[in-house]
């Protein structure tokens, strides 16, 4: 069988689902239908390919629990039965309207998740009840992670700053090298740090590449001169780091120079507005103030960061149109950048959990411009 | 700049617009809004990770490709103005509603992708016009393969092949190693032979894993008398491939040998199927009906296959409730299996292109039961 994982639930499931049963009850929800693969997860450990999670809001008296049902498909019977021994379970192609057949009550299902197809078969299932939009429910406590969920994204961090700082002792950034060879090494040192996988397809840009923000690494090589970006990440059980640094490959022109710089001035800034209580759009602000003040707000084209654990990409939004607000436990990024087309362009990145104390980067590897091979 | 692809759609992305207007007509649409992004890469050759397609309905007379809009936000305003430079292009972040803004007619949308919160967006962009659910329409296109795209997947299914080879001639697959080490070994197997990446998360089951369907890799060592299962594939061009071969390691008991021999058969009774005209339910049926015969259609717990192409899992389905009829240039894979808890499990799955003349197979590793390696 499975070798046994390390706990990253404390207190089990159990305990995140009677979480989200405070949330139904307070919107007014007899149960929801939980439909994405990675909420499903999320509340129950279970994690084959088709699934759905029928959490009913009763509370332990009421038997809310009792009444909890994932479902899936019987290639994952064996599966189930191992990772979710205290739920019951519906063996069902169709995993969410089996859910539904035969209940009643107000069901909130996730309309930010459910396709209108999807949510067309779920009224046919559903006889008597009601089905009420209820998006966005599980994201807001996943927001929020506990330690068994920062310390995989400890381990996800340190995997990808092991992989960084061991190519450059072995002169893995050299004039020459493709960006193809760099992201492949930076892949196979994550594994051999300890990840399953890198958690997104690997982004290296050197020279004008480097002014692409989702640059896919190519066969060019690295030449003296180049800014080099690297935007990678390792998948530590399940979850997902997230760091981008842009070195020079040899010496940099002023030009590098300041613009490496105004880029770490407005990463120091976001960072610095990592509390709890403070709205993610004004994070946005503090850091992309200092780059509009330069006269390159215009080439910062994307949100000053995200919300990262068992998606890349999660709840809290941290951009100029963001509506969250921080709190201790959530882990976001801070990655300002400044694209030239046609020049290069720099990003830096970070990892970080919100503490009452401030924010503490998980992703710890240095920020510099110029690295130096020999220690 | 990215160095020239090679072409995986002859006669040019506006070839399969064209095919797509024509769909469009017929179903009395003036325009269908494209949100998928798999559908969007087949449709245009975009590849960023956010974007939106317009494609009016009226032909070339009317228009049609004038007023067809691809939209994406500033970051990826340069790889489109590449990859894209024959469509008009807006530059937005909510891409869909954008492209809706003051537009009038009756618009198709793809119900099966869109979501209920998606769809009250494009409500509220879209004054004037209707909304009309459009599902599957350029799914329809995709299933069948031009020549371009078969190539890519013949490269794809090659990369797999040489990589099992390699493993074992190079003694990969001796007892002591661990799923987890023979999963590693066949990915980077797979990349030196060219593949961008493994196409899904590989599969390594020995002995008693062997009866889940979709086990992952573990520390578990490869024990003699085990039976080993090896599902994985290739990523080339964004085209991917898929196969399965359980081989033995040492020698097999007669239970095992019978079992094999009993999938081989079955497998085979479904590639014979494969014709031009005949349903997807039928292809199933043929390989199904062999595995009940000997008594363990309980134990074949999925379907038979799948189409697969810029998507690991694509139209057609290949199973007892599929709707689709098979045409020449679909690319389907054939993958019985019997698996039995506690024990183990068999599964022989290739990927095939379905022609006039029978379904040629574009994995070509031998499937026997037992492997030497030494020649």
């Amino acid at each position: 069988m499975e070798p046994t994982r390390p706990e990253r639930a404390p207190g089990g499931h159990a305990r995140r689902r009677d979480a989200l049963r405070d949330l139904l009850r307070e919107a007014g929800l007899d149960a929801l239908l939980v439909t994405d693969l990675i909420n499903v997860r999320y509340l129950t450990g279970f994690t084959g390919s088709n699934a759905a999670l029928l959490v009913h809001a009763g509370d332990d008296a009421d038997g809310g629990e009792d009444r909890t049902v994932l479902a899936t498909d019987a290639r994952y019977t064996t599966q189930a039965a191992a990772q979710t021994p205290d739920l019951a379970m519906l063996v069902e192609r169709a995993c969410a309207p089996a859910l539904l057949t035969g209940r009643d009550g107000r069901i909130g299902f996730d309309s930010a998740h459910v396709t209108v197809d999807g949510h067309a078969d779920l009224m046919t299932a559903l006889a008597d009840g009601e089905l009420a939009r209820a998006p966005g429910l599980v994201e807001r406590l996943r927001a929020v992670k506990d330690e068994g969920e920062i310390d995989a994204l400890r381990q996800a961090c340190a995997a990808a700053d092991v992989a960084l700082a061991g190519m450059i002792a072995h002169s893995g950034l050299e004039p020459g090298r493709t960006e193809r060879e760099v992201a492949r090494e930076l892949e196979e040192r994550m594994r051999e740090a300890g990840a399953e996988a890198p958690s997104f397809d690997t982004i290296v840009a050197a020279g004008a590449h480097a002014a692409i923000p989702h640059h896919h690494p190519t066969d060019a090589p690295l030449a003296v001169g180049d800014l080099l970006t690297m935007d990678f990440g390792a998948l530590v059980d399940g979850y997902h780091s997230d760091m981008t640094r842009t070195l020079i490959v040899g010496t940099p022109a002023d030009w590098q120079r300041d613009l490496h710089a105004l880029v770490a001035e407005a990463a120091a800034a976001g960072r610095a507005a990592l509390r709890p209580g403070t709205a993610t759009r004004d994070v946005d602000a503090a850091a992309r103030d200092v780059i509009t003040a330069a006269g390159f707000g215009e080439q910062f084209v994307h949100g000053l960061g995200h919300g990262v654990g068992l998606v890349i990409h999660e709840a809290p939004a941290v951009s100029a149109t963001a509506t969250a607000t921080l709190e201790a436990g959530m882990t976001v990024t801070v990655e300002p950048g400044v694209y030239l087309a046609g020049r290069g362009g720099v990003r830096t990145e970070d990892t970080l959990v919100v503490t009452d104390a401030g924010a503490v980067p998980l992703t710890q590897s240095p920020r510099d411009l110029e690295f130096r091979n020999d220690p």
